[in-house]
């Protein structure tokens, strides 16, 4: 599998070229500049339940992977203008570098690409894959929608999460199971495992926001405060007596640095952040039981790897 | 065929209602805006050059014309944060009425469910919408890349102006003729026309912009030489040694509106105006000729009728 890998990093240099040597650099910028590929790995690895264990990934495979990791990273660069970011996985933003201007268009470029790619690997592909960007922008909208909403629900919470990191996972399975060719019944668990690992894989995201410290996390921490994003051991916590009143207090924009810390301690001491490991490891449950029915090949073993690695991150800062 | 507009009116506004309440009224607020609907006209009037005359078009190319539609205004969301523009149709546009950060993600919404629309009318449709929009947005990235560049040349005006006008028009048509069946030659002759109509059209949006009172456009002109927007009139003028010295030294960030007024001045003294009218002339025959082998329908009299209607605005200034 890591050759796959090697092969979706060469796919994905390919597609992003264009005949303006600018655009190829914008584009290629967060390309080149590297990041786990995790979509792209799910994608693989879900087409390998069943088939071509030892041998390589078909090329649709492959494509399907790059189409996934694409539409990722063309949100990424329209993120990054939304949220006025510097940097992005080490490296300067595309909107820091080039502008908003040239990191919108090098975004639909690549959202255009993403959908050349899923269109050559059938319908049903091509229009999974267009689903799941509206589901990402809903799931976008919906985050912003409720910045420094202090009453923000697990309902709205869970929505939103839903459609900004969950679709896009479950699509990447569920791309690598059609492409392959595998029955029905397997693309379906295969989606559900992406879904489930999606929600968990958020969940741990915004619980290590609250948890973690900068050199844990390798960038700064308590962020989601700073931006007034509530997420899920915040909500719980405003619903604890002992800590609401206060915990509330601190939610509004322009919170300073000190308050944003005496927010994170009070959501740890409001047991939100327990609460919310909870709701980490029942995602993290379901992911691992979709996978359950499914023969013990090497693609099932790596996305149940994966499913084991999520809940590592959050035991090694506990 | 006016019946068919209203039908995508009602369809567009279908596929854009979300099940959140606020990105259905943000990605509805420019549909239900209106427009002019050229795109999806030119997608129904190319169905219509050899079947259904006289019948409604079938559900398969309004929903064509959907897609190309929703791409237009998706890429207008984006080019109204790019250009930060205020109104749009004469409505506020989405960034000034709701944030740049909404209109990216409404933009992106749009061109998800465009995508959708597509993939649902098979490959061929669903590929050539997706490197459409890749089009489109090179169309953009070489027009800001030759922004202030009193060095443009026509080569790179034309390949700019192909990608952000001329291409999406071009798949409006093609489009229109692969769901209705057409044969192959009929196709390529409708995607021929689309382009040189695009090309024609643009240069004549162009040419009005120099040409043309506030009044007579219906918004401000002189627009382009404000944001440094060099186009055809003035590349050509910029040839000429009666007036180059001159306008080249008002081609400049921060140019005043006596500078610009005396710039467009320039543009019709050194006979940019006249050969961009030429150029326009050339196109919109090549449009025409495109036509001519098709056989007399309602259809191919629509588009001859656009192609007319084109020249007649810049008659109506001259």
């Amino acid at each position: 599998m890591q050759d796959d890998l090697l092969r979706v990093e060469a796919e994905l240099l390919r597609v992003v070229a264009a005949t303006d040597d600018f655009l190829t650099e914008v584009a290629g910028h967060l390309v080149s500049a590297g990041g786990k590929r995790v979509r792209p790995g799910f994608c693989i690895a879900a087409a390998a339940v069943h088939d071509f264990e030892g041998s390589a990934a078909p090329i649709e495979v492959i494509r399907g992977g790059c189409a996934v990791e694409l539409v990722h990273i063309g949100s990424l660069y329209h993120d990054d203008v939304i949220d006025g970011a510097t940097t992005r996985r080490g490296v300067k933003s595309i909107n820091a570098k080039w502008g908003n201007l040239r990191a919108i268009l090098a975004g639909d470029y690549l959202l255009g690409r993403a959908s050349e790619l899923a269109a050559a690997l059938g319908t049903e592909v091509a229009g999974l894959l267009a689903t799941t960007i509206t589901e990402l922008c809903t799931g976008q909208i919906l985050e912003l929608e409720s910045v420094h909403n202090a009453d923000r629900t697990f309902e709205q919470y869970q929505r939103s999460i839903s459609g900004k990191t969950s679709s896009l996972l479950a699509t990447s399975c569920r791309i690598g199971g059609i492409v392959a060719g595998l029955p029905r019944p397997t693309i379906d668990a295969l989606s559900e495992f992406g879904r489930a690992y999606g929600m968990a894989f958020q969940i741990v995201d915004d619980i290590l926001d609250v948890v973690a410290t900068d050199e844990q996390l390798g960038k700064p921490a308590g962020n989601d405060l700073l931006e007034g994003i509530y997420t899920l051991p915040v909500i719980y916590s405003l619903g604890d007596p002992g800590v609401s009143a206060e915990l509330r207090s601190l939610l509004h924009s322009g919170i300073s640095v000190e308050e944003r810390d005496r927010a994170r301690e009070l959501t740890r001491l409001g047991g939100g952040v327990e609460l919310a490991v909870e709701a980490a490891e029942a995602w993290s449950d379901r992911a691992g039981a979709a996978l359950s029915g499914l023969p013990d090949t090497t693609g099932a073993a790596a996305l149940r790897a994966a499913g084991h690695h999520l809940l590592g991150r959050l035991n090694a800062v506990r």
